[in-house]
């Protein structure tokens, strides 16, 4: 058994040990080795798993799980990949030096979420010290801020064929906008994004009758495309929202009418809408925009995700009780921000997300209070507590 | 004195000759060296010039003048330059053959327009053997086809300053579109080209409140371009017309909302406006739509030319009568299709176009009827006899 160099019950010397491990995705970097040797350690049955697909380059995995195998886990899910440092000329403590200044632990991955894995990991140990039987697993990802092809979602199955038990899951991304406290994220808007192709006729701009221009038919649909809103929101949702992404032609010539244009726009959608009723919608507006004068076509991503909320409930409520008997502050709930690893995650159990202040992530001199870690960490082990009583 | 191998009183063998020199821009091929010879052992003064600019080729022109100086003369301006023939595989003969295949004469510049300098230069010398003192010009360009930059625009300004007196001049492009005697053209309309560059915030998809999409403001702001017309036209010219030519935002993230995107427009205008007056029109109609919430900003390209137009008159009556009494046929007063030389002939003498049928123009197998080379030499000739008259 290696000795470890920390106390993994405390979540700053975890967090430090984790940014010192260089896990830009899709490199491992040690990080879930560490993990995987933490909880080992700690009692858990581990399984590192490396998932592989065509065009995509493998990548690493970690799941545990300890306690009685007959009652449903409270599931911890995560991931210890980063996004690369930038310029690191410009941080002013090294990005994997997990150096602590002023009270704040620096370092790529701090606060996304290399800070909230530890937080989760450390709350774990400090409960299954008085609680040893109750079930908790871990699901860590390494491809988290990559294609997002090889990790949560291959993870997720395999652990479900495995047979595992899980009742609820916390998934621990940065969701607070200023403090810790300020926000639990219970849902996702959807997403999905198509393009548009307006065909016409090329020719001469001296000669436009023998030409069919189709930028200003784009234009045309275009506009149907955008204007009226989609919808004006729900109990817990914000209204959906359609950006239009790039409109490219690649036309150098100043005296050719193209022959085509294209346009790719992306819908961040609510509860009120699904994939097919969304694309639906679309086809509609764009025909009744194009009658028989336009010829357009219109292909949609495969990578859609669907809206989705946790609704509020014992689940919900042991967290939010949780957070303000340790920060005093009541969390509000949301459903605001891009997709997270919990549009796959909603499948296998309701999911609910809670971690650190995202302010500094994915910039240079991400930090977390170290304050915070220890709150964040006493929030989880409350959370564990609640959940199991 | 070289003997000529031919019998340049005949524009057949004379267009056979010229099409035999690979004359592809900006090459000078010996068609404009073969031009010189002819003029010159007819007795012209004859100058071949070659102008240099910075960032395109140095291209070779010939000026050639004959008869009493003190008269203005009649000029025939023209290019020897032809478009590159494209996949010879697919003629039926030789692009630089000069083959005559059932009474119609092959080859890359038949009708544009070796041909008409061909006619022009065999109705010039048969009108001089009666009239020797009938001032007659020759501005042949080797850059029309090109840039235009070392082509017509100096070899005027040469000649000019050279103390020429040029009375009028007919440019022999090819302007019947169906049969000779179709169309004069007596003007062109002008044109303009812009780009157009909004100004936005970049930003997620996911967070549209932290950017500022700068796509739907494009589109309002080509909205407000293209609705409307310009004007309907007026008694020698179509109407203005206005057409995008491209939008590009070049972003192919469909997460990422674009921090700008530009779009090209031209416009061919006609003698209601000039550049300064349609800047101005299309600026307050920018400002008018963009109202303070859109930030744009809106280049004009340097290289506009102005609208313009030779009155009809005597000297434009001069020709529809040779045209008449040759063909039977009452040529229509055009100004229509795309830019010529005559943009920059206009600023020296009223300029008038008539040459060829087009049909076959910049085509694989380009051709003309040898009956067509014969009338429009005496067409030609006809000019010369009325003009001095
Ligand atoms: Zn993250
Ligand atoms: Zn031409």
């Amino acid at each position: 058994m290696t000795e470890l160099a920390f106390d993994p019950h405390d979540p700053v010397a975890l967090t430090q040990a984790l940014i010192r491990c260089p896990s830009v995705t899709p490199a491992e970097g040690g990080a879930l080795h560490l993990l995987a040797e933490v909880l080992r350690q700690a009692g858990f049955e581990t399984h590192l798993v490396t998932f592989s697909d065509e065009g995509t380059p493998d990548v690493a995995n970690l799941y545990a799980r300890i306690g009685a195998a007959d009652r449903p886990a409270l599931m911890f899910a995560g991931h210890t990949d980063v996004v690369p440092p930038g310029d690191e000329g410009r941080w002013s403590q090294g990005p994997f030096s997990g150096a602590i200044v002023d009270g704040e632990l620096f370092g790529r991955g701090a606060v996304d979420m290399k800070g909230g894995v530890a937080a989760s990991v450390a709350a774990s140990l400090r409960h299954l010290a008085a609680h040893p039987d109750d079930p908790i697993a871990f699901l860590i990802t390494g491809d988290e801020e990559g294609p997002a092809i090889n990790g949560t979602v291959k993870l997720l199955d395999w652990a479900v064929a495995k047979g595992d038990r899980i009742g609820h899951c916390i998934l621990g991304e940065p969701t607070n906008p200023a403090q810790l406290g300020d926000m639990v994220k219970i849902g996702r808007r959807g997403s999905l994004s198509g393009t548009l192709v307006v065909h016409g006729k090329q020719g001469h701009v001296a000669y436009p009758h023998l030409a069919n221009n189709p930028v200003p038919q784009m234009v045309r649909l275009l506009a149907a495309l955008t204007e009226g809103e989609l919808d004006r929101g729900t109990a817990h949702f914000d209204a959906s929202n359609l950006e239009i992404i790039s409109i490219d032609t690649g036309n150098k010539a100043f005296n050719v009418i193209p022959a085509e244009i294209r346009a790719t726009f992306n819908i961040r959608f609510n509860d009120l809408w699904n994939r097919a009723s969304l694309e639906e919608h679309i086809r509609s507006r764009l025909d009744a925009a194009a009658g028989n004068l336009v010829s357009y076509s219109l292909a949609f991503e495969r990578s859609a995700s669907e809206a989705f909320l946790t609704e509020p409930g014992p689940f919900v409520d042991a967290i939010v009780r949780s957070i303000e008997a340790e920060t005093g502050r009541r969390p509000a709930l949301s459903t605001s921000g891009g997709t997270s690893d919990a549009r796959f995650i909603k499948d296998v159990c309701p999911v609910v997300e809670f971690g650190l202040v995202g302010k500094t992530m994915h910039q240079v001199d991400e930090r977390v209070a170290i304050i915070e870690l220890e709150s964040l960490a006493r929030i989880y082990q409350r959370l564990l507590e609640q959940y199991f009583s």
